[in-house]
């Protein structure tokens, strides 16, 4: 059975697609009978590679042009953004195209239209490669553990962040020099922004959430937080009381209260096996009431890594293609159920405090926590830093998240603290 | 869409799907469209079980039986043994049912004609339960990586032998006492012969080199070694030397050499993944030409697990049921590659001397594996042991596996080597 793919956008993506199909055309067609071949690509900047190999395919400048081609049986959107690929990926649907994208941001925005219009198309929707790259976390939740309520996940999800924070943690970088350093070995674009601001994260986590409860998810109900204003020192002092800080997006079961979904740096206890997942790579850990605990890791972006994933999906599609007329619906949420608001979320809390050395700051910080239902697991005293104000470190059991604001706003009103106190979460 | 699942054998795994499937149904549903529900089982020890629920069950005490009901539209083998499932299986096939099997020994050694009857009756089966429990290897492996040339898999297949090596690790248990405690904890089988010897993740690794190099593999041509003969000394050894032991099924690509396919304890670095896999927890590691390395953790066997991996396989069918009328072949290998001979693959090798203290003996030794093409990396030399044998311990850089069994040969004839030379291969 021969598949006639159309690629909008060839970029580092798109690219790796092209690549994988020449290069394993003929293995894809020994293990399954399915032959793939680009037929079509759409570029608006294809003059600006000459040395690009067009034998083939059709090149249009026009994305437009590309869902309209009669020759195209699915198409693979890679072009970024969210307005253009979602106005793309809906006349694709239209006019009866499967459409297999890697578009986190269009998933986590305009996800619940385009699901539902490829359902009432009774057309595939392929999304692995939006999240975590080859990681296969998308069909592992769909299909692989469909019987199993999903408890938890968690995810480093973010390999820019992920090798800044590491880089921190394992070189005393600043995270400036982290992230520049990441820059230039190509694991930060020149606007790191989405990333280092946890929103390509939420982005991910929100996908999820909704594959995981199936439920459509609001990107404006996630909660983010990002790492650029994570500090050299509390990546010491947390690692001193054995944790390490990574970017993880949380997404959880709540019961009757609804499921969370949210971003933000997490201290990871060292012996946790997120803890030993460095640099670029990306994991996703699942918590299940049948499977127990289970991990996946890989690379989670890059040219090849996300052409596996791209071609897994097509390859998908091209099976169930040959043998139905109709797909099943992508995602099936027959309702809407609430995130948990994020100040009634529980965590534990790691709490930098910075303070002059005084007699009795210590009780009054500890008696504002106490009145707010907090209590204190471990806690290390620094001497003093170079203005004069004592570091005191300190990590909480699990407090309520609005529990906590309160305790750190009365904490930082205190005349004795001078500066505002850091509050990480951790797991 | 309602499907009938019929069970044939109640134990661990059968139970588990049962509880999964009245549990979680609605679960199912919801996400899928889809409505399980197990309308018959075969037990021939039924009665020993008066507390199951047989609520809307037909019971058989013969499978046969239960493979004629013409109201069962999957049959779920989970029986154990060769010889009668295979009958089950056939028989079930032969009768238009699509099956799902957890069983490894079946599919390892006769999975060839079951993969070709499915094929021929155009019927679907499902063996995601058969490796790793409820991780989904298998789904990763045929479908998430189909575009990729997978190049090698590295496996932690036996929760069995990883609980009793990681006892003898952390705790300095012996052997004996390390099993004893698994068989006490429900980790290890009354006979555990076919764990502790290596057959059952020989079993596993000959249906991961099958699926991931689209070839049969001969049972017979799987080198395999237990864990059976490895001393508490050796593992405290080789930690010395940055090292865990692991029992590791191994399958990797040879290109015109063929595949390698064999099961071993294994040195792995401390650093590696596969090391932080600990007690009952199984991992495979990935190795792939696009998706580069990735890795896939959890429990690979027990009750719920297991059930979870069961009932991902059936809602595959579903899905594919009320889609399709025909089902793409399992397995589609038009060629059998050829295993490379043991002796041809190539490893490290940790290697533990029990010789006199004599001078002269280590340059002996050393010019023997000189000889060999076999060059040493690291090496610790330990006191005198109670027997006046001095243990030396090395390990090598890479070597092929029959010079260096021919250098074994050598050094223990020498007269001064008191033991024989115990070799553990290594990562």
């Amino acid at each position: 059975m021969d598949i006639r793919i159309g690629i909008a956008g060839l970029g580092t993506i798109g690219s790796g697609v092209v690549e994988l199909i020449r290069e394993n055309a003929l293995v894809i067609r020994e293990k399954t009978g399915v032959s793939l071949s680009v037929v079509a690509i759409a570029e608006p900047a294809i003059d600006s590679r000459p040395d690009f190999d067009r034998t083939g395919i059709r090149i249009y400048k026009d994305g437009m042009d590309l869902v309209s081609d009669p020759a195209v049986d699915i198409l693979v959107e890679l072009v970024g953004g969210v307005v253009f690929p979602k106005k793309l990926v809906l006349a694709a649907l239209e006019n009866g195209k499967h459409v297999v994208t890697a578009n986190k941001a269009l998933l986590a925005k305009e996800g619940q239209e385009i699901y539902q219009t490829a359902a009432r198309k009774q057309l595939a929707l392929g999304i692995e490669a939006s999240v975590a790259g080859g990681i296969p976390v998308i069909k592992t939740i769909r299909e692989a553990l469909v019987g199993n309520r999903i408890l938890e996940i968690r995810g480093i999800i973010n390999g820019t962040c992920n090798y800044i924070l590491t880089r921190m943690a394992e070189h005393g970088l600043s995270f400036a020099a982290a992230l520049a350093e990441a820059q230039a070995r190509g694991f930060a674009e020149a606007d790191p922004t989405l990333d280092i601001t946890g929103g390509d994260a939420a982005h991910k986590i929100a996908i999820l959430a909704a594959l995981a409860f199936n439920t459509p998810v609001d990107m404006a109900d996630v909660h983010v937080e990002g790492i650029d204003r994570i500090d050299t020192n509390d990546i010491r002092y947390a690692r001193e009381l054995g944790y390490v800080v990574k970017l993880i997006g949380i997404a959880r079961e709540r019961g009757d209260a609804g499921i969370e979904a949210r971003v933000h740096p997490t201290l990871v206890p060292v012996d946790d096996q997120l803890a030993s997942i460095r640099n670029e790579f990306n994991a996703v850990f699942l918590r299940c009431d049948f499977l127990g605990d289970g991990m996946l890791t890989g690379k989670g972006a890059g040219s090849r890594p996300t052409a596996s994933a791209v071609v897994g999906d097509i390859v998908d599609i091209a099976l169930a293609m040959r043998d139905h007329n109709t797909m099943p619906p992508f995602f099936s949420s027959a309702r809407k159920r609430p995130l948990v608001p994020f100040g009634r979320t529980e965590n534990r809390y790691y709490m930098h405090f910075s303070t002059v050395d005084k007699p009795g700051i210590m009780s009054r910080i500890t008696g504002i926590l106490g009145e707010n239902n907090i209590s204190i697991a471990s806690m290390i005293q620094k001497e003093a830093g170079s203005e004069e104000a004592v570091p005191v470190v300190m990590i909480s059991h699990t407090a309520v998240e609005e529990n906590m604001a309160r305790a750190i706003a009365a904490i930082d009103a205190l005349p004795e603290v001078r500066k505002p106190t850091v509050v990480i979460r951790a797991l």
